[in-house]
């Protein structure tokens, strides 16, 4: 077991999961986690339900404690240490220590890079004003419910009709607060197509969430006690919570200096061994870029499962593996109430930037047999390659059991399949599950008939 | 458009799939259908549901009736019709009207078998005493649901503990009877792994039905009223209604005496075009074989989605396609009660009988998020070959949201994907849903390590 020293910086999913599996393989090397915040290796995509109450306290998002790391795996987990820079000539990083402030420089042999993402939000008037949250990180989530158990607010505006977003809204509405929502574009949850989305729109309309579709933000008044309103371009809402939901953004402005090389967006650049352009560093999870294997090119997505694969795979590789993580179809599900809503691959404006001749189709049938108590709507809409079937994207919206249907298409544009081959799988069929047809065959059957 | 006589012998899935194609596609043709009994294109599938009253009435499961197929699809269908020989030397059927008992030969240019299948059942005493049913078509559900209302029976047997033996325990429980079951292995349902079988038992038991395993049926006792009790190799067992779920057989010994091919069971045996041995004869759905995708042999099971499906690729190829259907690889799911049986592929006794070297392991997670409410235990079992990690099975028990999953890995099977590729999909994820590693991967994660 070789010896070497590892510093990890960020200790969520991808960095944990890299320092546990390094040391399930090597007893011997010195590893150091830097965590800015006080919380490690927790789950940041269950915040929106222990806001809600629906998971009783931020504790149990939390999968272990800085404690158990240090005491039972020997990793040196040190919470609010926050790296402030990254010199990789010297195989150092300068630390800043939010508890008495003072700063320090540390070497590595190794390092991984793990500090993930948060709430993007343009650098508008007001936006560091009290009542204003991303929720990307458990301390952000704990200082919402904070808030809402202290300031009582009445009136919540959602900047941004994401995931997150979507799923703030469901908590703030069982919380008992007015909703808004304003969206850029017409249509919310702008990882669908604008049809599919105008589903979305519609459902969070039916569950009290009042939108205001083609408005953008523009600043945020505040008094000293936070945030009054959100001014958009077309109005001024009041508002006595704000929650950021206009995507992640990677964590990684202290690298800008660096010799690190960073994405456009400022994701950190890696091959498909989680390997930076620098030898020995490594960065995984919501800071870094992955590949999109229906495009086959770079793409940036913040996802749980993403975080927790690309960094099992960078602690392979850091221990001397040849591991890969292939890339993403960009799979996503949310749940608000009783609505679930799935995509997959390729939506139809980013076909017709890439200049690919596609056809599309959306469906409307039912979840179930249709005679079976409960059967629901589900609607599915998918896109294909038109001259040669293959399936590039789908996107499903329904009720219980309409969501997890998106992995066979996940699994299908993995392995460039044709809506012909689609129409061949065997898959699983009794009247509670599905119609005879199952509802992504029954998209496929439609559509290879524009096809011809 | 083509000018021919076409027979159809059988009128459900597979049966009016094929009529229903071929009228879509030619408006020349003659079809001429016989069905045995008085219904047609309905859900033999949805019979357990009608009979435990979750579904209001058996029409709900109709799809469509004799006089719709008649007059809007100029479709011949002639219910309690019932062919009882072929002749494929001079191209003709000997048809038994069950009405006034006569008999005609009818000729044809082209002829599909569509038979289905019928619970299977040993040639034991009192078989066919009244009281002891299969429930393989509808006019057997009708008469299983009359005999409950007139009769009143208080104690059911059933016997096998197939998917219909189950989802018929389960609406005789709804209903209020006592329900045995005998079963001739230590676990019910032989489509799983004894491991995973012992889960339904356990299930089942707790559901209350009374299992007695390893016992077979020697006869029945009957009285002139019907049955009275089931007696196996160990007991007698007092019935007053008795359920055949002991698997299901093909619907040809009409054929016997003709020159179609059958295999060792009964069976159709068809190539993947779905044609017969004989020119102009075809055969879909319960009645014919099909292919394995796992082994690429032939391969005999009763279900719905085939039928539809060899429904449909037989008529595309009566009309001078050149459809085929690749196979399936067994995927079947189950609910009885809050539990979710899947399965798909081979299994453990089957790849030993075929000398394949395998790998296997069963889990215990949750169907989503631990933290999440309502997460539940869910139990998967995946076998992969030893020397390549490629998937050759996957069993999945568990509650609401488990058994779907299965799709995932029956799409693995046909592709021949490895656990490593199981391992990588961009399977969907968010805490209502699922734990961040999806169940299936947690499983092949566990496997793929007993691999080295």
């Amino acid at each position: 077991m070789e010896k070497y020293k590892l510093i990890i910086i960020g200790g969520d999913a991808a960095g944990m999961t890299a320092a546990s599996k390094i040391r399930r393989e090597n007893k011997n090397c010195e590893i150091i986690v830097f965590e800015k915040s006080e919380y490690v290796s927790y789950s940041a995509c269950g915040i929106p339900y222990f806001i809600s109450g629906k998971v009783a306290s931020h504790e149990e998002l939390i999968v272990r404690t800085p404690e158990e790391f240090i005491k039972k795996h020997k990793i040196d987990t040190r919470i609010l240490h926050e790296v402030i820079e990254v010199d990789t000539d010297n195989n150092q990083v300068l630390v800043h220590k939010s508890d008495d402030k003072t700063q320090f420089w540390e070497s590595y042999d190794k390092l991984l890079i793990a500090t993930g993402g948060k709430a993007f939000c343009p650098d508008v008037e007001n936006r560091d004003a009290d009542g204003i949250f991303g929720v990307s990180t458990l301390r952000s989530g704990i200082k919402v419910d904070n808030f809402i158990k202290n300031k009582k607010p009445k009136n919540a505006v959602i900047v941004g009709g994401g995931y997150i977003g979507l799923e703030m809204a469901e908590a703030l509405l069982i919380k008992g607060l007015n909703v808004l929502l304003i969206n850029r574009s017409e249509e919310i949850m702008n990882t669908l197509d604008p049809d599919m989305g105008a589903l979305v729109n519609n459902a969070m309309t039916n569950l009290g969430v009042k939108i205001y579709a083609k408005e953008e933000l523009q600043k945020f008044e505040a008094d000293k006690n936070g945030v009054t309103s959100v001014v958009t371009d077309k109005q001024t809402l009041k508002a006595d919570l704000v929650i950021l939901g206009m995507g992640t953004a990677p964590n990684t402005a202290f690298l800008k200096k660096s010799k690190i090389k960073l994405n456009e967006k400022g994701a950190v650049v890696v091959a498909k061994t989680q390997r930076t352009n620098i030898r020995n560093v490594w960065a995984a999870g919501d800071c870094a870029t992955t590949t999109h294997l229906v495009t086959n090119k770079p793409f940036y997505i913040a996802m749980g499962t993403v975080a927790n694969k690309t960094g099992l795979v960078a602690g392979k590789n850091i221990e001397g593996g040849k591991a890969v993580f292939p890339g993403v179809v960009g799979t996503a599900v949310c749940k608000i109430c009783v609505y679930e809503v799935a995509r997959t691959g390729m939506l139809e404006k980013q076909l017709k930037t890439l200049n690919i001749d596609y056809v599309q189709t959306m469906i409307k049938t039912k979840s179930r047999a249709g005679y079976y108590p409960d059967s629901k709507d589900i609607y599915v809409k998918l896109i294909a390659e038109k001259r040669t079937g293959r399936l590039l994207g789908g996107q499903i919206i329904g009720e219980e059991g309409a969501a997890k249907r998106i992995d066979v298409l996940a699994t299908a544009l993995t392995y460039k399949l044709t809506l012909r081959n689609i129409i061949d799988l065997d898959l699983s069929y009794a009247p509670p599950f599905s119609p005879v047809w199952d509802p992504v065959q029954t998209a496929a059957r439609k559509l290879i008939t524009l096809l011809k």
